[in-house]
This record gives structure tokens, C-alpha cells and sequence, in this order.
């Protein structure tokens, strides 16, 4: 079977469900394994803040600084806010559960929708800004960068499926150099500037403003750097995989993982300034940024490889909280319950291949294009803290435990501040793209509210509850004959071995046939009753379910069976040389309403 | 049903079989039916010529009188040789049947390859010529052929499925308009160069001869003229047709058909030659003609309509030839017997469609380019010519019927002048595409056999000779579960009513809702043995396929009967929502060689 021994050689063979792992992160190892989604977007907050302000002219430049002193500020509120989330949700607090619990299931759900939008354009930005970097180095390279993503989305997807654990080993080395890497230049290039050759290369010649300076444009450079705050959530979700104290190192980490980005976010708007860079195309800002300050040689090669594997690490992270979320709400009922089936190698495997295949879509619809895809990220990211934090100040509120007084303002400023940025993003980047996602989350609430009905109704309708099991009936057996031969035998004699009431149904399509049929039947039926049917239109299958509704109708109470004799050709394509009609007549049968069992008796064919 | 509406509204309402037509034609409604595919060649062979010998200069040109005259020779021989035919097989003789009849099975099949390669090139190269006709007077569809081509063919497929019988109605006007028309030209064209001004317009200045006038090159221009020949068997196909004496009829019509062939191509020759005309990209050569006599006016319209006309009739020959041939075919068991079977509007509807798509596929494969389709075409015709005259030799020679020796004299003649073709068409058209065909051929041939053994093959294994029905074994029903719900309950009940020995299987995926399947098993299962399976990786047919071995060793004599609870949902989409595990479990039963009867005890969800 070489599909399934390519399976293995991909996926790796199958684990023991006793196998489930389970492991606990030093805070060091855990700041490695959940700050990859918040430290990446370092790399393209910052160009995405000054891409607006340069239509402007210098002087939109010059906010670039309160601009990002607003995200900053905003990143305090919101650390400090899910701190309050981790202590009160030890066992894990996502958006969905906080806001299901405290605000109720549609909350949840808009939380969940929002989420599951959010995880996998973390995938496809992070994909195509790490591609970006990539192509900063190596230009030539820029042409594929639609296929570079598409491959690199494989990859993770397969790494994925072969049950690449969260471990700290693989993410510590990756995340520790990104920062390593990015602090030092950030420090060699204050360095330059302050004591070397404090000549700042001139500002980049500007054409006239395209722009003017408002405030809508304001908003909008902030709308955008708001991109920064994404994957702050992650440590509120993986509580249960810090040590003992749990909630205490998780809030430690959030801490740590905080101060990180606001060191670097700002650093890069610093260096973006004293160095004069402009967004531009094909190359990223850090790219040009590492170029004027270490040159194209070995360090700047450095930043740009830290920069590309954290972010394909970011992308990695969605990897496990797509399906981890879809196979709760599958748990709940809201999606497919094969999304919270464990694969081969313990893992949510139908999770995992469904984002690989959305956000390899996205990629490719985008062109692998960080800017156009950006308007459509933060909205979802924005909407979920703001549910998470809504659901907090509520359980605040109804349990007023010690201290509820100061939790609730904390976990209150942070749905405020993340409500109104929220409606600045969703306005301002609203005709950029944020109006797919507005338009999608209900779409997606809605497409769970009607899987729920079908579990739920479908739960109702197979319960035993008032069930009383109707007495054995009359069986009839029915049994479509094309001729009498091997497999007709074989299956008349099944069918008596279950009831002395068989029939067997032949329609008449030639004179001649039905003649030889009917003296071959003497000989080889063992007196089964034949019941020919007219077919002047040449159909199989209406004239039979017209039989089969006028058997119904004479004996209401009987179990009606119908046993098909099937031949089984011994290659695949020899099935192109038979009238499918067991298929057919199976169809016809399935979509009625009443209760017909349908026997197959084969006959397999030896060549 | 939206989609049986929308056949219904194309095809037509269904017919009863027993409305099957018979008809017999006049002579001068057969020659309208039977002749437009060997008439209309006049359309496109002197072009086929001269498009050779222009290569050649002034000089080749010249010779387009000899080819001409011993296209015409060879047609006399051809046609000749076909009267015969017809006398010998009054109930109509095909290349197919005339060579397996005389020369045995595999030559039988080298005809009815050649053949059905034919019919699609009839219908690609006919369309092909009918666009070209169209895009000579309207220039402005000219990029549009391909598409206009495919059209044409979907219209013909679409009237062919409703069931355009044979009628010498439709087929009268436009063929008898052609040769009206083309008469009219001819004598209109010839008067005007011997009475009116007698000015021959200056021949096209040429360019250097491209080519040096050799034997190949004019071996090749007699290649491409014998195209002309193509559609000369009709008459001997389709004798049944014409009224009593049907032979002699069908001989008298045979030899008009060819006699209007030739004045009309002998005429086209002489027209070009007068007037001067050479081939070039976007006109036919009959466009330029008939503008030369008629200016662009309104006869010129009327050629060029009757042109396409006849070219899309000529092509809606081979919609009834292919069909007809294939259905032959496939009773002899040489084709899919599907292609035997008649449709709704009582004709071989998989033949006509099967058809259609593949000559629109060579249709878009050549861009729609008449000359680039010929070299393909004549091989085939050729091919089945030389077999069913050698096919006619061997008859009278084995006959030894009063005149033999004259029959054979003839149909000798005709065997090796059409042989002695076939071997220049292949050697000269050979690169040029006639390669297609010669590989194509032996293809079809070996599909033929597999196709014919497989059936034999079926047919002996189902023979109810030397069957021993054996004697009704031990019953075991297994019915595999995935819970305890009122579908399961209902197929416990079935299968109890079976038989006595009924084993409910379950596999053991969590321990939790094992345990809970157990205790309510005791409650509903009404006393069914609950068998509980481990699966360590999660699978469920596995270990469901493994106990099932097990049972078959233990009990060798039983027969076991799967019984499946099948939950069907009301709506489509729903299946999404399920794992399809009874298919896996079909499917993993299907493949195996013992006889495992298969029952699904539906329950139809209500919502």
C-alpha cells in the first residue's frame, strides 16, 4: 500500500493514546515557547506605523514617536489586565472560555469566531513577513515569494502532524537569538549614532505629501502598529504548563515577555528615526536598518535569519492554538467533532491540516503580500482581549471577591482601552480589508449555532429516552436480479436463509432476455418467486421503487430488505466497464423515508 | 429536482422503447443524408493540395491537374469496389464487420479502430473547415474559432441526445443548397472566363520557391487530396435505409454521390487554377473563389452559408456513425456495455456524449486549425477502406459465387490502390501527425482485448454450469457500535431477527465513555454479548477487521453478515459533521476476499 507508507515516512508511525505527554516549562523555557507570536511582530510593527505616516511627508513622520509611546501605554494595560487573567483562570483562560463563562455563549462564540480568524492570519503574516525577510536578503529570490510561503506553511503543517511539542528546546534558540540579535543592534546603532560618526544619513528625498496630516491619518498609522500587542493572550491560555506556582510564573513571564517587545518595538522606531529608513518595496525596514548599521555582511545576515525562523516560529504557535481551540469547540459542539479526534501521532491532526490549507489560501490570494494582509489581523485579535476583558470585569462584579474593587478598574481599563482601539482599527483599516473579518465572525457564530442544532437535535432524536423497541415484524425480502447467475444464486440463497417471504425483481428491457431469464429461472431459482416489471421508458430504478412503495403499502408492518447481489471485479478499472446500478438503486433507497435495509451479498471476481 | 429539469428542458421528455423509428428513405433524401460528409471534403481538398504544391513555386502548381485526375481515379475504383459491398451486405456492411467476418477478429478490430478514430476526426476536422468558412466572411470572429467550434459541437451533441433522426427533411435543404450552389459557381465561374473579360487575373507574385518540386512533395499534395475520398463508405453502412430493392437503390445512389463529388472537385480545381488562387492564413480558398466570381455580395453569403452547412452535417454524420458503431462494439463486448445501452430519447446517449468531448478536446488541442487536423484524418479512413476491400477479396475467394472472378477483380483493384494510399499518406503525413493515428490504432486494439477478457472472463466465473449452491451455513451477524442509541438498538433488533448468534462489537477509544457504554448496555442491548476491543492507536477499523478475521477462523462454515446502524442525516451537508466510518469499514470489507455479506439498518434523522 504506497500511500499509507508515504503517510509514515511523512507523518512518522502511529503513538500510543497512553503516550500523551506531559510536561512542565521553567520560566525561561516558557518565555522561549509563548512569546514567539508577540516578540515577531517587531519586525514589521514598525514599518507598518511609518507606511501611513510617510504619505504625510516629514511632518507625519515626526509622530511617529507619540504614536508608538500610544501602543507602549496600550501594551501596559493589557499585560497588566490578563496578569489579573492568569490568576483567576489557572487551568488555562482563553478568550472563548472567559467570555463564555462570564458573558455568556454568544460572546464566547464572537471570542471563539474572532480567534479562529486571528490564528490563521497569524499564520499567513508571519509566513509572508518571514518570507520578507528572507527576500530582503536574498532578492533574487522575491519572484517565488508566493510559492516560498505556500512551502514554508507545508513544512510547519507536516512538522505539526509528526507532533513537534511546544518544547523549549526547539524554541529557545530561535527566540533568544532573535532578542540577543535585535538588542545588540539596537545598541550598536545608538552606539554609532551617540559616539562614531554622528553624521544621520539625510532624510530620503520626498516627493510632494500625498496626504494631508488628520487625525483619521493618525489613527490609522496607530490602527496599524497595533499589530505589536498580537499573541500578548498566549500565556493566559498555557497557564497549566508553567511549574509549580503556576499562576505566579505564567504572571512573571507576562511581565518579562512585555518589557521585552516595548524594549525592541521601541528601539526599532528609534533606530527607524536616527537612521532616516522608509518603508519600501522588496526590501523590509530591519533589513534596511541592519544594512546601515553592520553593512551587508555577516551580523546583518544574522538579524535577517533570527528575524525569518521567529517568525515561521510564530506561525508555529498557531499551529498549536487553532486546533487546540477547534477541538474544544468541537468538544462543545460547535464544529465537527472530527476536529477533536487525536491523529496518529496524538495530535489534533484535522485541526492542523485545515489551517494549513486556509492560510496557505490566504497567502496565495495576497500574493504573499505582509502589507494587504495586516488590515485584516489585528480587528480579531482587538475583539477577542476586548470579550476576554469584558468577561472579567463581569466575574469581578458578580463575585466581588477581596480586592475586586481594584481587579475590576485594572481588568475595566483594559476592555475600555482595547474596545475603543478596536473601534479605531475597525474604521480606520475598515475599506483595507477589516471588513472581511467584521463580515465573517457572525457568519462563523452562525455556521456554529447550526452545528450545535445538528448535534443537539440529533442527540434528542437518538435517545433512548421514551424509546420503546417496536415487536419483530414480518421480514420481506426483496432481492433486483439483472439475470440468474453465480452472485444471483449466492445472494436468493442469503436472502431465504433469512425469510420464507422473498421475491426477486427483474425489469424488462428486451423480450428476448426475459424469455431466456425466465426458463433459466426454473432451473437454478430453487422456486423463488420472479416478479417481472415492465420498463417501457428503459429505467432500472423507478420501476423497482414504484414496486418497492407498493409492497410498503400492502404490508405496513413489515421489514422490507433489499439484498443486492453484488459482483466485485477483481481491478478497479474494471468497475468503468459495469452499469453502476447497485449504487443507484443504494441512493434511491437511502433518501427515502422509510426504513428499508439494504444487503449487500458480493461475489468477488478472481480476475 | 433541479437537475432533472434542466436535462429534461435540453434533452427532451423520455421515450418509450417501443416508439423505436423505422423508416426508409428515397433516393434522393439517402443521397441528401448519406453523402454530406463525403461531399463536403470539396470544401477543403483542392486547398489541401495546393497548400502542398505552393511550396514548390509556379512550377508545383502545375501539377494540382494530374493529383486532381487521379483523385478522381482513385475515387472511381474506390466507389466501384463499394457497389459490391453493398450487394454482398444488403443489411449493411461496415469496414468492422466486413474484415471480422472475412479476415478475422483482430483485422475486425484494426477497422473499428480506424474507424472510431475517424468519426472524432470527422467531427473535429468538418467543424474546423465550418468555422473557417464562417470566419472567411465575418473576419472579425477569426480569434473566436476555437470557441465557436466547441459551440458548434455542443449544439450538435445537444441535438443528437435529443434525438435528430436521420431525416432526410433536415438534411435535404442544406445539401442539395451546396450542390446547387456549388454547380452554380462553377458554371458562373467557367462562363465569365470564356465569354466575359477573359482577363485571368495576374497569378500572386511569389516568393522564392520554399521547396524543390520532388516525387515526395507530390506524393505528399495526393496525401493531402485524398481527403476528398473520406465519407465514401457511408452508402455501404447504412443499405437498411434505403426502400426495397435496397441494394440496387443504395449502388445507383453510391454512384451519383460519387459523380457529384467529382465535378464539384474537379470544378473547385479548375476554378482556382483560372483564377489564380493560392491558400492563405485567414480565408479559404472556396471564400476566395467565390468573392473572385461574385464580389462580396449576396451569393458569395450564400456559398460560404452553404459551405458551413455542409460541414456541420457532415459532422452530425459521425453522430450517428460512432454511436452506432461503438453500441456494436460494445455487444460484441469490446467496448463498455454501457455504450449499448439506449437513452432516454432512445439513442446510445454515452456514445454521442463520449463523442463530443473528446472531438472538442482535438478541436481546442489544434487550436481549431483545419490543416493542422488533416494530416491525422485520411490514415484512419484509409486504414478501414484497404481492410474492408480485403475483407471483400477473401470473401469471393473463399465464395466462389457465379462472377467471382470479376468481384474479385475489382475489389482486388480497390484493396490495393486504397493500400498503396495508406502506405503514402502514413510515409508522407507521418511527423506531420498520421503518427498520432498509426500509434493510436494498436492502443485501441490491445484496450479492445483487455475489455473482451475481462467480460469472458466475468462471464465464466458467474456461469451457473458445474455450480454447486452450498448448503446454508451457521449465521453470524456482528454488528460494530459506536454507543448505544436508538440506531443501535433498531439494528440489535434486526440482527436478532436473522439469527440467533449476535455479537455487538465495540472499540475501546476512552476508558470513561466505555465504562458508561456498559452500564447502559445492560439496560437497552436486551441481552446482545457486548464484545469490547482495545484499539492503543485509536483506530477503528483496524481492530474491528481483526476480530472479524478472528471469527472467520474460528467458525470456517459460518456465514458472517455485518450488520451497520447507519444514522442518515436530513440534510446533505450534515455528513460533514460525521465520520464516515461505516464507509471505511465497507470499504476495508470490500477489498477482502471472503464473502462478508454487508447490511445497513438505516435511521433517518428528521431534521
Amino acid at each position: 500500500m504506497p500511500v499509507s507508507t508515504l503517510k509514515r515516512k511523512l507523518i512518522g508511525t502511529p503513538l500510543r493514546t497512553s503516550e500523551v505527554p506531559h510536561q512542565r516549562l521553567s520560566n525561561f523555557a516558557a518565555l522561549a515557547v509563548f512569546s514567539s507570536d508577540n516578540l515577531s511582530s517587531v519586525a514589521y510593527a514598525t514599518e507598518e506605523i511609518l507606511l501611513v505616516l510617510v504619505l504625510a511627508g516629514p511632518s507625519g513622520l515626526s509622530w511617529v514617536w507619540a504614536i508608538s509611546l500610544a501602543i507602549a501605554a496600550l501594551m501596559l494595560v493589557v499585560a497588566t489586565s490578563y496578569r489579573q487573567t492568569i490568576h483567576a483562570y489557572p487551568s488555562g483562560g482563553g478568550a472563548y472560555i472567559v467570555a463564555k463563562e462570564n458573558l455568556g455563549v454568544y460572546p464566547g462564540l464572537m471570542a471563539a469566531g474572532a480567534l479562529l480568524i486571528d490564528y490563521v492570519l497569524t499564520v499567513s503574516v508571519s509566513v509572508a513577513a518571514g518570507v520578507a525577510a528572507i527576500t530582503s536578503a536574498a532578492p533574487f529570490l522575491y519572484p517565488h515569494r508566493v510559492g516560498l510561503g505556500i512551502l514554508c506553511i507545508g513544512l510547519i503543517t507536516l512538522a505539526n502532524l509528526r507532533g513537534v511539542r511546544e518544547s523549549g528546546r526547539i524554541f529557545a534558540i530561535p527566540t533568544y537569538l532573535f532578542i540577543a540579535s535585535f538588542a545588540g543592534m539596537i545598541l550598536v546603532g545608538l552606539a554609532k549614532q551617540l559616539f562614531a560618526d554622528a553624521t544621520v544619513p539625510g532624510q530620503e528625498a520626498f516627493a510632494a505629501p500625498a496626504q494631508q496630516l488628520t487625525l483619521f491619518l493618525l489613527l490609522k498609522a496607530f490602527a496599524s502598529g497595533c499589530t505589536a500587542l498580537t499573541g500578548v493572550e498566549a500565556i493566559s491560555n498555557g497557564v497549566q504548563a508553567f511549574r509549580y506556582p503556576e499562576s505566579r510564573n505564567a504572571s512573571v513571564t507576562l511581565t518579562w515577555m512585555a518589557g521585552t517587545l516595548l524594549s525592541l518595538f521601541i528601539g526599532i522606531t528609534i533606530l527607524a528615526s536616527y537612521y532616516g529608513v522608509l518603508p519600501r518595496d522588496g526590501e523590509t525596514l530591519v533589513s534596511q536598518i541592519a544594512r546601515n548599521i553592520f553593512g551587508t555582511g555577516i551580523l546583518y545576515y544574522v538579524i535577517q535569519a533570527a528575524t525569518a525562523m521567529i517568525l515561521i516560529l510564530a506561525a508555529n504557535t498557531s499551529f498549536a492554538d487553532f486546533p487546540r481551540l477547534s477541538s474544544i469547540l468541537a468538544r462543545d459542539r460547535f464544529l465537527p467533532h472530527q476536529l477533536a479526534s487525536l491523529g496518529d501521532r496524538l495530535v489534533y491532526s484535522n485541526g492542523i491540516i485545515m489551517l494549513g490549507v486556509v492560510s496557505s489560501a490566504l497567502i496565495w490570494l495576497f500574493q504573499g503580500d505582509t502589507h494587504a494582509l495586516i488590515p485584516l489581523y489585528a480587528v480579531g485579535v482587538f475583539l477577542s482581549f476586548t470579550l476576554s476583558q469584558a468577561g472579567m470585569v463581569r466575574r469581578w462584579l458578580s463575585r466581588r471577591t477581596p480586592g475586586w474593587l481594584r481587579a475590576v478598574t485594572i481588568n475595566g481599563l483594559g476592555a475600555v482601552a482595547t474596545a475603543v482601539v478596536l473601534v479605531v482599527i475597525a474604521a480606520a483599516k475598515f475599506i483595507h480589508g477589516a471588513w472581511i473579518v467584521i463580515a465573517l465572525t457572525p457568519l462563523l457564530m452562525i455556521m456554529f449555532r447550526k452545528i450545535h442544532e445538528h448535534y443537539t437535535g440529533m442527540a434528542q432524536q437518538l435517545s433512548l429516552q421514551g424509546f420503546e423497541p417496536q415487536k419483530p415484524k414480518e421480514q420481506i425480502i426483496l432481492v433486483p436480479v439483472s439475470g440468474i447467475h453465480r452472485g444471483v444464486v449466492t445472494a436468493l440463497q442469503y436472502a431465504k436463509s433469512l425469510s420464507p417471504h422473498v421475491e426477486a425483481i427483474y425489469i424488462d428491457l428486451d423480450v428476448e432476455a426475459t424469455e431466456t431469464l425466465r426458463v433459466k429461472w426454473g432451473l437454478w431459482a430453487g422456486g423463488t418467486d420472479l416478479v417481472i416489471l415492465d420498463s417501457p421508458y428503459r429505467s432500472v430504478v423507478g420501476p423497482l421503487i414504484e414496486y418497492i412503495d407498493g409492497v410498503e403499502r400492502q404490508h405496513p408492518d413489515a421489514q422490507i430488505t433489499v439484498v443486492l447481489p453484488q459482483v466485485v471485479p477483481a481491478r478497479w478499472w474494471h468497475n468503468l466497464l459495469h452499469n453502476q446500478t447497485a449504487w443507484l438503486i443504494k441512493g434511491a433507497l437511502l433518501f427515502r423515508k422509510h426504513v428499508i435495509v439494504i444487503t449487500d451479498v458480493p461475489l468477488h471476481l478472481k480476475q
